[in-house]
């Protein structure tokens, strides 16, 4: 038998084109060699989220006496790691078994193996070989390793730890590291930031970067700059103070993770490189996701799947640059769509900020998460809306009006003249487009 | 001195009315004989939804043992009403500080007494004569009185209550019963819902109606239709039982309120008869908001009275008929924009629907809100929006996604097309978006 398509690694770019994939009628076989979901689904995505519910439900309760909730006493409030990870790998688990039935009921098969690519119509698993037409590399990323952290304790391992440690150092750079940050801060820990480059998170707009910074300091979360400290062991010295930790944990940029490929095929540094279209240098093999080194985001990995199903059916879609959004899961959320404002001066495009706090926005107050605001950047001519930058609770949520908005080419006057429901969070998109 | 604009009234379509007759430049008097900010502001949206915050504060302090929060007792949890009464305020007064300075800021100028309307260009209000080129009425409306329940509380009297009723019995019909009745039950009263018809929301699609129904009935709030009741003295017999009460509160269908005019205006019903201009009977008195009897929705008040400042500064809008969402702070939220699955059949419009359950969503399982839905219903030829319902946690917010959408006549395609960051909620847009 020969199937259409072998999909090896079975994260978000995985899974979702192997759905896509069944339901156009590709007889598809997807190979994972551990886990239903990858990274993203079993210790990444949706774990730290879940983590960081849990975090910001032991602020919430903390800030409830505000709300007029009695029989708190703060002193005995404590955070159940034990119960936390429990919870979080119930939904993991539920996730799980919703991906393998989509695969079933799309005729998606699925093996649990180590995948070695023999030729473009050929995959090793299991002992045995598997012909294909065509073979998507979905295996995602890691951390890189670190020599000067040679101990460090990577995401996946934390969650088996019986006891959090309470000085954490977390090494690194990225939007995971602030999140963990302020995860460990929540429930009472002391972590610090050791940052191998600043800004933390280069492809956010500075605007953001400065706000977060303000934030660590505020939160007491120490940011240290790598260049600038003295590792010893278990101590930290920056600035002639002494910081010390427990435990490192590798939060470093990512690298790819590469099934074993006999053919020769092309890579761009680390990662393998691929045309717009995500084919390799050999034609019939592609590569989907983290893998490939264009983004480190589930969203964007799961869009290349779907865009290599569409190459594979034949399908051809208008080539443009696609816009997607990044999301934050800081306290509160981050979230941004479109090109920065670095971005449209360096292009040298006439634009405007209207930036709108939501201090003034009546459903925030109420909600007690009046910290934030949204900033529109758009050109002078038409008032197309360029880029969208949010802080909010659930600014995640709240990108994805624009996110339809900027797919369809809308303007500022597009965001003022729809009536938004009052009160609301989004109401902030007409204030801000209506500032002119 | 003439003035360009005389306001009445200062709720959602007075002040924001005045704002921008401001920012246009019309020398503009805004008269209200109580508040500034109106019901809306003062006793209504905002109060409520702060109130309704408190209550869902206490149901998420006892789910976080779930969330491994420790340290709570939840025999020891109570409610405090004053507390909650003193940060709605608080909230109230913050944003009513806020409208004073945006007026004071476009020069608008306040008066607080009873106005009474002499000519199309003549105000009386404390003793004096304004003279003016136009009118606004944005007087409001209030809860019709009551005859069958002449004691009933009022909303506004409930906050000075200084305590809550055990067994209120919520009198009338509209999505304020169902909040209100929900606050009730989540801090621990026994709430009666006496319904002075079904459907309780009208303009909802059926599946909301619907599945609201379930949900009073899941939470042991009793809806009784005042039909098939026997009311006496503090007691309502229903299908040979008994539901005790201790205080009705009156929550009928809304009624204007008007000011005093002098010339003969033409009413429609309760309420002021206006045009597609939101012009009155008489040429160059306007009435916006509640009192037209269009709709009892404040983001509309808001938007009719914008469009009544276009019309005097003489911008003509194409006609169009607008979309506005509708939104209910019910636990878990509900909202919709667009035409129903009644009113598409009616038309005799091809149409499909897809829905899509929050149970598959990874972040409502993180945040423990997966109790919900989408449903986009839309039309089989282009696939064009023709409306969208949610039931989620932030419904509310996440319906001004489908605002711009369908401002923009966008389909379904865009929907599955547009990149939605993941984890988040507003997935489900792309999830149902892509179901076909």
């Amino acid at each position: 038998m020969v199937y259409d398509l072998i999909i090896i690694g079975s994260g978000p770019a995985g899974y979702v084109g192997a759905i896509k994939a069944g339901q156009r009628g590709l007889k598809t076989l997807v190979i994972d060699k551990k886990y239903v979901g990858g990274m993203c689904l079993n210790w990444g995505c949706i774990p730290t989220k879940s983590l960081l519910e849990s975090a910001k439900m032991l602020q919430k309760v903390k800030s409830a006496a505000e709300f007029g909730i009695t029989g708190i006493n703060p002193q005995e409030l404590a955070f159940d790691w034990q119960q936390t990870v429990k919870r979080t790998f119930q939904i993991v688990s539920k996730l799980s078994r919703g991906i393998e039935f989509l695969w079933k009921k799309n005729g998606v098969e699925f093996l649990m193996a180590e995948a070695k690519i023999l030729s473009p119509t050929q995959v090793e698993a299991d002992k045995r070989i598997f012909e294909t037409k065509s073979i998507l590399i979905a295996t995602g990323s890691r951390p890189a390793p670190r020599p000067d952290f040679h101990n460090a304790l990577s995401l996946e391992e934390l969650y088996s730890l019986d006891r959090l440690p309470e000085k954490p150092l977390l090494v690194g750079r990225g939007a995971n590291l602030v999140e963990l940050a302020q995860f460990f801060r929540m429930i009472g820990k002391e972590p610090i930031i050791l940052a191998d480059e600043l800004p933390l998170m280069p492809s956010l707009d500075v605007y953001l970067e400065n706000f977060i910074h303000k934030k660590l300091k505020k939160d007491k979360i120490p940011l240290i700059p790598i260049r600038e400290a003295i590792i010893k062991d278990k101590h930290i010295i920056y600035k002639e103070k002494e910081y010390p930790f427990d435990r490192a944990i590798n939060i470093s940029f990512r690298t790819a993770v590469l099934p074993e490929i006999k053919p020769d095929i092309a890579m761009e540094g680390d990662f393998i490189k691929t045309d717009i279209n995500h084919q390799c240098s050999i034609p019939g093999i592609y590569a989907a996701g983290d893998v490939n080194g264009k983004s480190y985001l589930a969203h964007v990995a799961s869009a290349q799947a779907l865009e290599v199903i569409d190459t594979i059916m034949k399908v051809q879609l208008p080539v443009v640059e696609r816009t997607y959004p990044l999301n934050i899961y800081s306290e509160p959320e981050m979230a941004q769509i479109g090109i920065t404002e670095a971005q449209i001066k360096a292009k040298g495009i006439e634009y405007r900020v209207n930036q709108y706090s939501l201090s003034a926005n009546g459903k925030a107050l109420a909600e007690g998460t009046a910290d934030g605001f949204i900033r529109i950047l758009y050109e002078t001519k038409y008032n197309e809306v360029l880029g969208v930058q949010i802080v909010a609770a659930n600014a995640t949520d709240l990108i994805s009006e624009a996110g339809i908005l900027m797919e369809l080419e809308g303007t500022t006057f597009d965001l003022a003249r729809t009536i938004h429901a009052h009160p609301t969070v989004a109401e902030i998109y007409m204030d801000a487009g209506s500032l002119d």
